[in-house]
């Protein structure tokens, strides 16, 4: 298997990418080629730092990096030698299966969509987040901020798309698909997700459970959440902002007083424990589905750890052919 | 002061609601009536078996309930006397000042909606929801699910509003105000959402932030953060289903030996206290802003706490003329 890992992208680029690629390649034996694309000089300085040797590497030189503050398009129009461009590249040329891309993630689903384009019967492709859940342990959330403005149809297949992908990658027999609403009823909805909702109920042998809440994303027994790309984002990023405050609201009373400050001590490892559930760096990455090749999207924060995870849902995704069997469901759901 | 308790309303009607209004009676000396709708024998037979005798309390009997599986506008036009109904009727014909529901919300705001009217200026009215932050100590989402399909013009008139809120109830000299969208750079939004940007800059005198994203609701230094009803309900329910996640899976951890629960039992009061602050109970309703009158509407499962908060709310929204500055401040914008 032949991964192309953006090396220059992510806050902590390139050191995390690099750790994490030598984890993953301590550990993923399937891995028969890992591109690291950047600068040269600085990934060989880096691996040196960090004493990673391994034949199966191979670093692609390229010149620019996307920076945060660039526009998604432009910069994918106009840095062509980018670390992400010469990553999409490699898959889009056949050299890689997948690419995997902790940079900025408006300009990966953009390279993405522009180099690879879109699998047949997909009108546009969507960011596949998977969420803790209580319930189900994990439940994806599609789309998680590829596009907005989204039309039932797009609904429709993101469904279709993440119903596969949480049968073929977590056998998962009849995944339950929940269609993210402003109340369970049916009847609920926007314009957009009531259209959606009919056809949903119309789709032959989709385990189409109805309309859910916000509430439900972590805490229903469901494994897929249908929704529009900004809602999906504000979502996503609105559960994190939550968790991340109950988390300090925590912190500061366990610290309010000695007494507390030991106690919570000897409690860390229960602590860490159902943080480490509520933890992003344990999947790794959030799969673009609908493209034509396999596009991970990682956190731009994202550690050694997380990178390492990232490359094993990479390598996961290839093997499991999603793509392929998107093709067949979408096929065969309109024919 | 004069408020109107739909009694009826609510997942532990009428019980948490007469419990409510005793704490409430026994603590704001500025409500002189409060009326009571519901079935006159069951309120008396509750009132009796909590000791609530109050010369302030007027029981304004009626014979129906809107149940959770009614359709909102169904509701408000076939069950003319509901408690819900009859509670904003008192509303509508000036025998009380604001209304306060526990009940269906959709059928609390179609009625508050369809009785009162909107205010000078205002197209639609939005629920305006205090949610805990770790910045601000409380940031107002507005709209948390009053309406869908917004137009920018509605999401200019919810800052509006939740500026005028936020400033005349807490005092908050120039709020802050966000725009809830699926990035932070300018450009980023959905069509709606941009054309809003727009409106937002342009007004006079608004301390607008610019776009904000789902994390910064609990955790950005704002006061205001203004969305779509569909986007601020799933926001909302998502970010209290992620807070009862992460409690949840703190809950297993702490419990999972009995070191650890002898542990967690000293360590009870700090839990609580970090439980408190994400609390809903403690902010107890959130206002129906935009409407001709106020109403307010308080969680389904409110407990007696809640809803003595509730009444709280009511009374100050009374009390700080919300309404007339929200009209004035329209009319200075559009001037």
């Amino acid at each position: 298997m032949r991964i192309a890992l953006d090396a220059m992208g992510g806050d902590y680029a390139p050191r995390n990418m690099i750790a994490g690629a030598k984890l993953a390649l301590a550990e993923f034996g399937r891995i028969e080629t890992l591109f690291l694309t950047g600068d040269e000089e600085k990934l060989r300085h880096e691996m040196k730092e960090l004493q990673f040797h391994d034949p199966r590497v191979e670093i692609v030189h390229c010149t620019e990096v996307v920076e945060m503050t660039d526009s998604a398009v432009k910069a994918v129009r106009q840095k062509k030698d980018s670390s992400l461009s010469v990553a999409a590249d490699l898959v889009k040329n056949g050299r890689a299966q997948a690419l995997v891309s902790a940079g900025h993630t408006g300009a990966a689903v953009a390279a993405s969509m522009l180099k690879l384009r879109t699998l047949k019967g997909i009108d546009r492709a969507a960011i596949a987040s998977p969420v803790p859940n209580t319930q189900t342990g994990m439940c994806l959330l599609i789309d998680a901020g590829a596009s907005v403005d989204s039309r039932p149809q797009h609904l429709f297949q993101q469904a279709i798309m993440g119903s596969v992908y949480m049968k073929r990658l977590f056998g998962i027999e009849s995944p339950v698909i929940g269609l993210m609403s402003n109340g369970e009823e049916e009847g609920k909805g926007n314009e957009v997700t009531k259209e959606a909702f009919e056809l949903l109920r119309a789709a032959k042998g989709l385990n189409f459970k109805g309309n859910v809440e916000g509430r439900d994303l972590c805490n229903a027994p469901i494994h897929v959440a249908v929704c529009d790309g900004f809602v999906g984002n504000i979502l996503l990023k609105g559960s994190e902002g939550a968790a991340k405050a109950v988390g300090s609201m925590l912190k500061q009373a366990l610290t309010a007083s000695l007494g507390r400050k030991l106690l919570a001590a000897l409690l860390k490892p229960a602590l860490r424990a159902a943080a480490d559930r509520m933890n992003y760096e344990h999947h790794g990455g959030s799969p673009l589905l609908g493209v034509n090749g396999v596009s991970i999207m990682a956190h731009g924060s994202s550690s050694a750890l997380a990178m390492k995870n990232a490359l094993r849902v990479a390598t996961e995704t290839v093997q499991s052919s999603v793509n392929a069997h998107i093709e067949e469901e979408i096929a065969r759901q309109t024919s």
